[in-house]
């Protein structure tokens, strides 16, 4: 079970305008043609995208699935926040969705698949649950291409520190890049599936700001701590260092973050 | 003095469009109280880029320099090919542009400071070149974010290749990231600055051929393998190894190739 000391600085600044820009305009002409869309947003997490997607079909309704019961509550925090009422989460692995087939006319993820041990598995479970004539999408980084400047040691480490990390937890930091091969090895034909690829980016003070905090507190006891020690990735004067260096990072007018997103839309 | 044989087809298709996308914003407000707009594209090369901007500004004109006086009567070929009148190409080094102090609107390059020793010097003549209340900009790769799938050794070999060919040139495949701190070290103010990060990608059929036979051609034969014999960086069997290897990515249904792009603008 994963902490919930989470990036979560990072993860609660998620959106479907920020992080599902790739999908909005297939979402907009099926809702043209049906308003009752149903989604299912798989590894929900803390549902900031779940619930920006529910505001988008107000005559829809969005599930929210995560593998970890104790974020649920955090979802459904969120949606009450928002006054958001057409949706629900629920507890769920991606390999064993509780759904019948053909549920669903999107179901979608995002950075779920980078995480796990045979994302086709997930990507043929995902289309699973979709209805003939829907869609299967997903947004993953390519963890590989993450390019920061300036190169301060410690940054430098911190990659290697985070890759290592997604191996040691059975993930593939290269998952950006194969988002294709793995919908083809779930059986999706290469017609069904457009690819595209966009960015993620930190550059402006603010954005320096939300990035570095959102890595500091789960290096300082957080997530990312507690998933390295256990992998012996590292000791707390390890991360407590690659935490310094992100503070020292956002502070510099020359700084900037930058990685590929790879992204997928299967027509089922 | 550069070879004619370069990745043309690579560069034939590039346009204001697809390669100045985080520009045309600007330009287009810049345009709406002056439509007399003049620009300045620096390393215009084959010129398709500059006459697909003199399009933009009907009632302005644009100006390309490029080092090599050769590409000039294949710039003005497609300039006239386009049917375009209002634009002029010159001989010019990027480190001593042959313009007065505050010539120009717009000042912009495109893949040019990747491969030159100081980029910052360059930049700082391209400022010095451009009105007050003009526009400095640049969109440069960072090759090392290049992500290709599937890893074909002989592309991974080609990827070493291509970083080893920039560096012996005197530029920096890291150019992307660190076009920020160039712009500051030409003198630009953090204020002044506007970064962005972009992708250049190549997935589909025919987007995979246009790759293929861009980099195919220049490897047998053509620039790449000229300047790599020069620096000792291969024989001329490596490059047709990795040439092959290049088509038969391009057969492959679940091939991509991806690329951050990083862009600045700088309000002078």
């Amino acid at each position: 079970m994963t902490s919930l000391k989470s990036t979560s600085v990072l993860h609660d600044v998620r959106t479907a305008e920020n992080s599902a820009a790739y999908l909005l305009p297939k979402l907009q002409s099926m809702k043209e043609s049906n308003p009752r869309l149903t989604l299912l947003d798989v590894g929900a997490g803390s549902g900031t995208i779940s619930v920006s997607f529910a505001k988008l079909v107000p005559d829809g309704h969005v599930t929210g699935v995560d593998v970890n019961p104790n974020i649920l509550p955090r979802a459904r925090a969120a949606a009450e926040g928002a006054g958001v009422k057409n949706i629900d989460f629920h507890q769920g692995s991606v390999y064993k969705l509780p759904f019948d087939d053909e549920t669903f006319d999107i179901t979608f993820c995002h950075q779920v698949l980078i995480h796990i041990g045979t994302p086709w598995d997930a990507l043929r479970e995902m289309l699973r649950v979709t209805k003939r004539g829907g869609i299967v999408a997903a947004r993953e980084g390519d963890y590989e291409t993450e390019c920061v400047w300036p190169e301060l040691p410690e940054l430098s480490k911190f990659h290697k520190f985070m890759a290592g990390l997604m191996s040691a937890g059975g993930g593939d930091p290269k998952a950006g890049r194969q988002l294709l091969s793995w919908a083809l090895k779930a059986g999706a034909e290469r017609s069904q599936i457009t690819l595209s690829y966009s960015t993620s980016s930190y550059s402006t003070p603010s954005e320096k700001k939300v990035c570095s905090q959102g890595l500091c507190v789960p290096l300082r006891g957080g997530s990312l701590s507690e998933k390295a020690l256990k992998f012996g990735l590292g000791t707390e004067d390890d991360f407590e260092a690659m935490a310094k260096a992100w503070e020292e990072w956002a502070e510099r007018d020359d700084a900037s973050l930058a990685m590929l997103q790879g992204e997928i839309l299967v027509q089922k």
